[in-house]
């Protein structure tokens, strides 16, 4: 088991030098190709190939948020801690805005 | 401090119905619209906003998971709990392929 923001230590560690060299805009390359990666594996229903993309969104995602110098498990406490953040209640009460079946 | 496991599931509580009700396909339309956002603030060096950004790419993304019936923090400790995945250290001592400069 481990923390949020355990992971984005571990990842930290194993990853920073390098990260913080490329840069953030560089970086979001890298998670944007990975998020890429991630709807291919979904889009064939390929599990054992999601785990690994959801592994690596995840990754970069704290990569990210590290050189933002943003700690992602307070910021989203911070936001879903309390439940929704519109209605406030778990599970979320607000009213339903399904996707439109075609375009106006 | 939550664990990344209990993250995905509070997440689940407060939204799950809803999400599997809307379907995968669409619920990955959320997250990269989420990405965007983020992209968005981090353009605009917008911390508040990119705090908020991170909460939400980081929910949209456990949701996609929980709706694949994939642990994330399983995934993510199977991929990285031991380091880099290619050289198996921390820090990563894999060759640093820098990105090009200009296009060929």
């Amino acid at each position: 088991m481990m923390h949020i923001t355990e992971f984005q230590a571990l990842i930290h560690r194993t990853y920073h030098e390098r990260d913080a060299k490329r840069g953030l805009e560089t970086d979001m390359l890298w998670l944007m190709e990975e998020v890429g990666e991630l709807a291919e594996a979904i889009r064939k229903r390929d599990r054992k190939g999601a785990e690994e993309e959801f592994a690596d969104v995840l990754a970069w995602l704290v990569t990210a948020a590290s050189i933002s110098g943003i700690d992602i498990e307070k910021a989203a406490l911070a936001k879903y801690g309390k439940g929704c953040p519109r209605c406030g209640s778990i599970p979320c009460s607000c009213p339903d805005h399904p996707a439109p079946k075609s375009w106006p």
